[in-house]
């Protein structure tokens, strides 16, 4: 899915991110409201957060100065201009409440096309297709798999793409610790330096915010995984001579691991940049399991496939270069994406000789 | 899925293998004549090799003595006992022939439930579903995953079976290379000494031959792949004090390897087996992707999870062993799978001490 073509960026939306805005359940949410390439964030619903600004909530001075409300009815009256009502959170439970349907509904009436990160998928429900074709707006359910027919197996046609295109992942040692924005730092820090770079999200958030392709690969069968990761890379490498793929979850990750080997032989990188937080010990909402690290991460990448890893995007400090003997940067410092960036470059050029 | 269970083995069955009996498209079919515990084979349907003898076509001395005919309608001439219409071929293109079609529709009509290994599900489609209640008859579609409320991800539970069982995974070097027969023989073998065993099956030919429980993982979203695994492996450690678990492809297998490490993941076994051919150079189906062999295989699994690989169960001699230091057996000689089994009861034993 690609959001970036089927709008006309950037567009003005309202976010719902009810009972999660600044709270982990938020994050897809929080990824548009911070770096949307596609959507301009015009208004927030949260009815616990009411009132406060995006920056004091997110903790980030650079979040936009939107109004946060109660519903889309108020985002309405603050921000008539909005044409697109983007669903940024999950339901606990997975039953839309009465005042989500409300919501939903109420931006259709007013001419917002749908995008939705929701588990279940609006265009597949007779009651919401049709309302949609009543009030002329679209539905894109970012987590819906490609149909069945448009899967295929991997067969290695994305080497074809590497003489043309670098190709470089980000993977990591746990979840949730930094891949999608790494991916979105790399590309923009690329970008600023007018490079010809592109990006490939796996998951709803790196779509919602303008990846130039993207599946949410968890939810594809797994024997279509990889072949879906080398669709996306050779179709955004063929207007981009730098591809930047979003890995998800870790190789040593036993919930979610294979998804992460699916991406890895699927997108068959010429480097990887591994994210890291050093003080995470146990993984992300699987505190039974430990994190087993850099140095294993690494080994296990390189020994899987051809590419080297370039660097560490580090939730601590650029000190941590010491301790694997690897370039390591911050991409919240300054400067930090392009650090990695020069050492992706070294790795690249070295392949190349 | 547990077909020991659905019916009550063995139970009289007509194989339908049309087009495919004897040829690669088999697989299935020819599990189910060689090695069921559930079915019975008293016929087989193939028009290609009507009048030949199973033990011809499968060049298999021990494959039963039933007729092959052109038709189900013929099939139930020869063996009206028949209970049940194992589908154990799959039509070139997906679209079910109208022969076929006929086929399955006589099956009902005489009172035969339905075991199908078609990608598409019998079960879903309302033309199927009314004629077999009309007809009081079953339908089982063993590639169907379970319904997504049943699916969960993956959070190590299966470490508490530990203590009652030893988990043994049979994984490969690549696809097609004797994973599942090696499963099988190895349980087989085990019953025959008097051991407690069960198994699990990853893949339909494993369901349909009797597996203890099984899911075709490669149709399970790849987020819950080794969540499944799990829930399988502990199931039958309930009852049983040895479990052998099927693997699928290879860890290094561009198109499959998700598939793979989320079943080593999801087993997360004491001891694994490699089946390998050691002819076998460029993968099966995939002439462009080279074999990696045993030793990076070995590597891999002993890196990737707490296992040791035990042994290899190899399409050569037994001479293989020499090469990789490893014992070796093929489980077709008398006694390979007893020398397998005993190499994994080496492993078993010092990883208790």
């Amino acid at each position: 899915m690609n959001l970036r073509e089927a709008f006309d960026p950037p567009v003005p939306a309202i976010v719902l991110a009810e009972g999660e805005f600044g709270e982990a359940g938020g994050k897809t949410a929080h990824g548009v409201v911070m770096h949307s390439d596609v959507f301009d964030v015009v208004a927030v619903v949260d009815s616990e957060t009411v009132g406060e600004t995006p920056a004091a909530v997110l903790d980030s001075p650079s979040a936009p100065d939107v109004p946060i409300v109660a519903s889309v009815a108020e985002a309405l009256e603050a921000a008539p201009a909005a044409d697109v009502l983007v669903i940024g959170v999950a339901p606990a439970g997975g039953q839309l409440p009465d005042a989500w349907v409300r919501d939903i509904e109420t931006g259709m009436e007013a001419g917002c096309d749908i995008a939705s990160g929701l588990h279940t998928f609006l265009s597949d429900d007779e009651k919401w297709s049709s309302l949609a074709e009543a009030c002329d707006v679209r539905l894109f359910d970012v987590r819906k798999p490609p149909a069945s027919d448009w899967l295929r197996v991997a067969d290695g046609s994305v080497d074809d793409v590497d003489a043309d295109a670098d190709v470089v992942l980000v993977l990591g040692t746990d979840c949730a610790v930094g891949k999608r924005t790494t991916t979105y730092e790399l590309f923009a820090a690329a970008r600023e330096m007018g490079r010809n770079a592109g990006w490939v999200a796996t998951g709803q958030t790196g779509i919602m915010i303008g990846a130039h392709e993207g599946v949410v690969v968890d939810r594809v069968p797994s024997d279509f995984a990889a072949g879906v990761v080398e669709d996306l890379v050779a179709s955004v490498a063929e207007d981009h001579g730098l591809v930047f793929v979003e890995g998800q979850a870790s190789l040593t990750h036993r919930a979610y691991s294979g998804v992460t080997l699916s991406i890895l032989h699927g997108a068959w990188p010429d480097a990887v940049v591994l994210a890291d937080d050093p003080d995470r010990h146990h993984r992300a909402h699987f505190e039974q399991f430990d994190v087993d690290g850099v140095e294993t991460e690494r080994r296990l990448i390189e020994d899987l496939s051809d590419a080297a890893v370039a660097g560490i995007s580090t939730w601590g400090a650029a000190t941590e270069q010491a301790r694997y003997d690897l370039p390591a940067a911050n991409v919240y410092d300054d400067g930090g994406a392009a650090e990695l960036l020069a050492a992706i470059d070294d790795v690249l050029a070295e392949e190349r000789t």
